[in-house]
């Protein structure tokens, strides 16, 4: 391959022809051979930081009206996505993330040296001008962690409907509730798909309260947090500039030391995506056990056959996208930790696990995305009842008893329900058998669907 | 010891003579010795309920007024505390806490037998009536939960004022900040403490923030969640009956079927006590590190000395509120795994790890006010600093040549800065040499105390 | 209350009269008011540790033989258990657990100051002599960690062999085995229990195999791993004598800096911890779910009705003791992510995390012997099965299908089953119906007790 | 794209012309848009499995040795690597991994077909024969595992090498220890170094220890444990083979069922990477912390300047290798939650977590061999000290104080620490100014070298 030789601080670097990118990011090819790329929302929104301080430091007089047109021009031809490979640094760098965004500068000073080459653009002293790594890397998490998480609230809204378009198609049919896997008191369907709705619900809450703290973006702050060399008002104008620039109400953050060497912020809304992990393989598995069988199972709900469900057992439907969902739950429980771990490690000014915290917090957010849309289409739009099943069970429960505990107490309703599982019979057929109740009270105290509220005044 | 002879649903018993408990408590007390007791904050709770469901049948005409007031007064002997003793029963019990609401149940009814032997309650009858363990102890873990995460506010604002008068005493003093453990631009020690204040600020807002879900009450679910055997609107007034007796904003559970099988509040909240402790890990270990010394540390701050640092070396001054600070964020970081996967684990219409999740809440909450406490008042209280070292280290840094990069450009400061490195001069000594800069110029340039903020207009 | 002046290096403390205890104890006692006290396993083994070197230290001319005997008399005396509350220091205290290794060294001068009033002791020149709290603590928790998780073993092997007789007791009942949640293909019910049996055997195996990491012990290291103050051939002489004083073959830690800042061999056999508790949340869970019902669940297993299922439903029998169990589980998983944690954290020559990674990890210990135990007695001893329930839903099982695969073809297979299942009949009906396969090669090929093993020979 | 119509046992599917896959890889590929793609080392353990199933059954008489020899042939030329491209499915599916063994039975078939078109092969009865994804998938994992992981011995033993050179460099060199932070006794490098080579080496033991537990392959299992449909030996000889094409000692797993659906065994081998990652993150900070400065930190050790230190600050060297290991450390904490999650949550004869368990595990693998490798290359092997630095903290100690309480007790001892500490005296001065103690006895007593071990006989 054909190299050129760049030099940085601290000498030179043999950079090959074909790439736009600079001898700190060649250093960083070389020296990290870890694992996976930086996800790409980062390097995105690095390249809006970019533009957004370009044209700040312009309006201060901080940089020619030139340069930062060229700036921006050039941060909008990458944007478009054609360049992706020109970003080829790893998640596990330097734990500031500066490689990534010296590989930002680098690409755009490369790339506008193409499109305008009689007016260059120095990668520190004009691009990351009034910035710095240590700075513009956190506020590029925030954006980041901001936009993708957003578009998780309308994924989980339509599942919200989808269950509460279920739970109202079967608002009226009766089934055994189960307490304990024990059977319980009878309740309907749409009242017990309404208590996953309502999980998915709280869940859309609490992402809704917490997002707001990922609005906060520490930029400005350059170093150390002090926001030395920066011009006066600059971190304010920038935090507008953004905000313009995605519509989205950015602040700039409260206090700028916090904002780069703790994520606090990231942490905590993450922390929602774990809470809604643990819902969802709740509710993954209520689905999962109660459309078990086909014959040796609850056998109450049946799911769509998207797939065959063995290469050797012909005749099963296996509830694999609920497979995928609780698999995707146990990894962000490990996110979590790993997250949480990272923003436990901050020393003075800075947190070096920023590259890991963001890569990872996206991975969850991304899998949550995909995994809930995919089970949302291709199971729960298709989950139906066997409501036949559901009757059966009903009817052959013993634990209606518990309809007749105000009429004769307690203790004479368990000896009835006793009898009858010791002799295999019906509740009825105990109940009559034992004297304490007439057929017709049975009938009248005993009726499913009056088991399923409150009295009624 | 003398026992008696109590009966139960399932047979007869030996219960000690000397104790207010019944059988179905003796029956545990038996069948579970694994671990502590629980919580005495979620027995205080259930009395609550306890109370507030009587006083409510009484008023829907469910419960004779005398039976209720027979139950208040005998709950508020309970209340006092003397009876600890009587709630002997263990966390790892049955899994819906069916076994503590029974406890409490039974001690209720003995106790008022002593205080008024002429009207007998029974224990489910009366005493839980409109009630189910299943709807019940939910309701006294979000009760329990919410009463004592508030008191983790107070002191949280305490040690936060700690810091801002820290920050406000030495606003002036101008230190080296520090990124990736390597020395940085200058700040000053009040911006440091800042960042500490600003860290806990955040988690007293992310607490304001997520609290009110603990607010939500399940109780009227009875058994599975539709409110089976309970009066037209008990579910309604029994929570206006505990907001009015706690003097707080309780409100009803939006679904009982998720408030009983569920617990992503408590999941939800605990997060947050999670990120505080994520938190509290980093300011702590910033303290203790720039605490470090006396001679071979980094020597900027001095802890008070409330103890011999070491059996075998004199002279040592350990930082020990921290280390105990951080062990209970250790812990803390161990119960957020064990409540997510406790709450993730529900199935069907319960979730049978509730003891766990409100024991492991709940040691969370206290060890934290405790430690959190203790931190301020003998660690943070008593922190001071050597403002001579920090001078020195200012001085001596070579990081200062940041000041020049705006003047010189990058790469000029660069090699300065590694040319006093490597001849182990000053920053000052170097440029001059370098014919780069006059002295002057750099006394004008780089002056520590301009460095901490942005150019000023 | 009485109190006493006692002077320790930072000058007098009060010292109520009736303790056994001094200055450092005291301090320590006021300075952490913050969770609960030191498990008594630790301060047994600093007791036998303060034996040890004693011996060992009149051995080799560094104390008088008449100090040495005082010593080993008082500590015998403490070792009665009759004076456990004169060691009331909690776990969140100094990180090394220094203070808890003074308050030994201090009770044990005072209580030998009443056996022998002629001879003082000092707690550091005497009953400290070669050691410091750096080392003999982590000494400590290795041996306590080491007794206390032995008693395990004969715990789980008792589990195993209950498990290992139900095998064996329904080695020949045909049932349906599942996967996916969904129907499979048939096995006996000893198979189903030999896997469960062969997962308890596995984590014997674990524990077996890393528990020799927790006979290396530190001690002899003294201040930071050095063995500074001691005399030759201490550290060799007292491993020996704790050897002989326990029965266990202890060895010198290879290699003292690392025994005393890291804490690898407490998290590695912790973890072995954490696997067994995976592995009994699945066990324990197919339990309860094959336990279900009793009329609308699995139905294959009874377990004993150790107490009344529910406050409100008569008639109930709930696994308790699994929830129980699984509780358990989910908390040695969190302490799990605890000691991994801080065991992450040391710095140079110390972890300041020492006690809550011994009080961690003995919770951890206690609460499986407990649970383990409680449950095989209450539990698994009394498991018996529903034979009749069992073979009928092998006979109306699809899943016997498989049984065709290798003599009509996959495809073929598939569509019987299929058929069968779409107009709810058997497989044997729609088989024949097929006109694929004789009525008698279906009885020939399809029996389920030949389904459960390899073709013979 | 130009498809072709392919069926099975649930209908047609429409399958690219261009890939060799079929039908249910097909479906897999449209129903799972989650995630990344199934690691290529268990694809290829699946085409060894292939190959050996092959092997095996022609010499039990199952399958003709024409077809055995066009499987063999063709798994040869899969297992080049041209082919990556035809396993496109992901993590996130069925959680059995069924679908990515139906996607190499299928692409074999296909394969096959091209290489030899006179002898079709059908993926489920040829390919497939006499196995089942239930069985194939776990020893797929396990072979995986367990050959990915052995790669890491190699790396271990490579750095502990280089730090027991680094040990032996400097062995001989005196520096202060330290404890809690503060200055302890003094050591030499060499003794600190042997700390962290002893913790590498303490993980490559558990590591060796453990690992065999991989060997166990379930294969012969087939469906549910049962080893239906399989021939006599078959198991027994399978695993021979594959320990013949391997050149490993694979064994049969003890009890199929176990292997089948619990995962322990990974679980357990995990828990090695996760302990081993708590030891790099103490030692990656012991590193970086010493190597502080190069003006305003501890400075005892230099790390090389593999890049620029920051994009704003020039002449700093940031400990970039240990920040990303730490990052990585981090991720292993995480995946050890995940897989200890999804290791507890299997039912009956499988567990459903299969996929997100090996993917997870073959993650931290391989983190933790890049990261250890570089981290070596780069910066382990690059270590220096500054003597001079080192000497200088030794001289300026209180703490070699120590040395003087076996001569003049611990009392006096702690009083001439505390006055040299106040008076910012050396020690030498205060023990001298205290009349305790004669200069020459001082310099007699006060060797740091000497210090550094137990008296000498």
């Amino acid at each position: 391959m054909a190299y050129h030789i760049e030099e940085d601080a601290i000498g030179p670097v043999k950079v090959p022809n074909d790439v736009l990118w600079g001898p700190q990011t060649q250093r960083s090819h070389e020296n990290f051979k870890i694992g996976g790329r930086m996800p790409y929302p980062v390097i995105k929104a690095i390249l809006h930081i970019k533009k957004a301080a370009a044209l700040t430091n312009a309006n201060l007089g901080e940089l020619s009206q030139a340069k930062a047109d060229l700036i921006v021009k050039t941060v909008d031809e990458l944007l478009t996505g054609k360049y992706q490979d020109q970003f080829p640094l790893v998640v596990y760098q330097t734990g500031s993330g500066t490689q990534t965004n010296m590989n930002v500068n680098e690409v755009i000073a490369h790339l506008a040296a193409k499109i305008q080459p009689d007016l260059p653009l120095l990668p520190n002293d004009d691009i990351n001008h009034s910035q710095s790594s240590n700075d513009t890397f956190p506020t590029a998490m925030a954006i980041a962690a901001f936009l993708e998480t957003v578009k998780l609230l309308p994924i989980l809204k339509h599942v919200k409907a989808t269950f509460d378009q279920k739970a109202q198609d079967y608002k009226d049919v009766i089934k055994i509730g189960r307490t304990h896997l024990q059977d319980a008191t009878p309740m309907t369907v749409g009242q017990e798909i309404s208590g996953w709705a309502s999980g998915i619900q709280h869940n859309i809450d609490y992402l809704e309260l917490n997002l707001p703290t990922l609005l906060e973006l520490p930029i400005g702050g350059t170093a150390v947090g002090t926001g030395l060399n920066t011009a006066p008002d600059y971190d304010v104008e920038v935090v507008k500039k953004l905000a313009e620039l995605y519509g989205v109400s950015f602040v700039n953050a409260p206090n700028k030391f916090q904002g780069m060497a703790e994520h606090s912020g990231l942490n905590m809304v993450h922390s929602v995506l774990k809470t809604l992990s643990a819902d969802l393989v709740k509710i993954g598995n209520d689905i999962r056990f109660l459309a078990s069988g086909p014959r040796a199972g609850y056998g109450e709900f049946n799911i769509p056959a998207n797939e065959p469900g063995s290469s050797i057992m012909p005749g099963k439907v296996n509830p694999t996208q609920i497979e995928a969902l609780t698999m995707v739950a146990a990894t962000v429980f490990g996110h979590d930790a790993t997250i949480n771990f990272a923003a436990s490690q901050g020393n003075f000014e800075m947190n070096v696990y920023k590259p890991v915290i963001i890569a990872t917090y996206l991975d969850s957010v991304s899998l949550l995305q995909e995994s809930i849309q995919s089970w949302d289409d291709k199971l729960v739009a298709g989950l139906t009842i066997n409501a036949d099943r559901m009757k059966a069970l009903v009817d052959q429960s013993l634990m209606t008893v518990t309809a007749l505990s105000p009429h004769i107490g307690y203790e004479t309703s368990a000896h009835i329900a006793q009898k009858a599982q010791k002799e295999g019979t019906t509740l009825r057929e105990a109940a009559i058998a034992s004297g304490k109740i007439t057929a017709a009270d049975f009938d009248k105290w005993v009726v499913p669907a009056d088991m399923t509220h409150p009295r009624i005044k």
